[in-house]
């Protein structure tokens, strides 16, 4: 197995950059209250990058619509799987 | 970049045998209620698998003790990371 590496610098720059990115919007959401105060910020930055990915998998390999999809990775975030926590509407 | 695949047949038999037991306690969970019936079963695959390699970096790169974070890790799959579903005490 081997990959082409010529891209690697730019992808890690550019991936570097979205985490950046990512970092401050979470500690936003953490002062306005929409993510609890708790929760660790490097833990937060994970699941939503993580959800990017997945969100993506499901529209491009599962077939769901990208508009189910982006509501299924905001009520995954916000409110959890769990049946105790049915996703709340937020406007 | 290269990698040594010699081991690779060996990991992707124990990763998918692992997928196919997430799999199945993904729809026990969703049968007796746990998580709720309308999350894809793939959805909530993605969401275990996911957890269990960001809660192994939390204890071994960020320095989070294992009890919080697999509670932060119930927390994150069952009532999400919101501010309007603070984490209820199962039992």
């Amino acid at each position: 197995m081997q990959f082409d590496t010529s891209g690697d610098e730019v992808l890690r720059a550019g991936y570097e950059a979205q985490l950046n990115w990512t970092t401050a919007l979470v500690e936003d959401l953490k002062t306005e209250g929409v993510i609890r105060q708790d929760v660790p910020t490097r833990w937060a930055v994970a699941q939503i990058d993580q959800l990017i990915w997945v969100a993506w998998t499901a529209v491009s390999e599962w077939g769901l619509s990208p508009d189910d999809t982006a509501t299924l990775a905001q009520s995954t975030l916000l409110d959890g799987l769990g049946n105790l926590s049915p996703p709340r509407q937020r406007t």
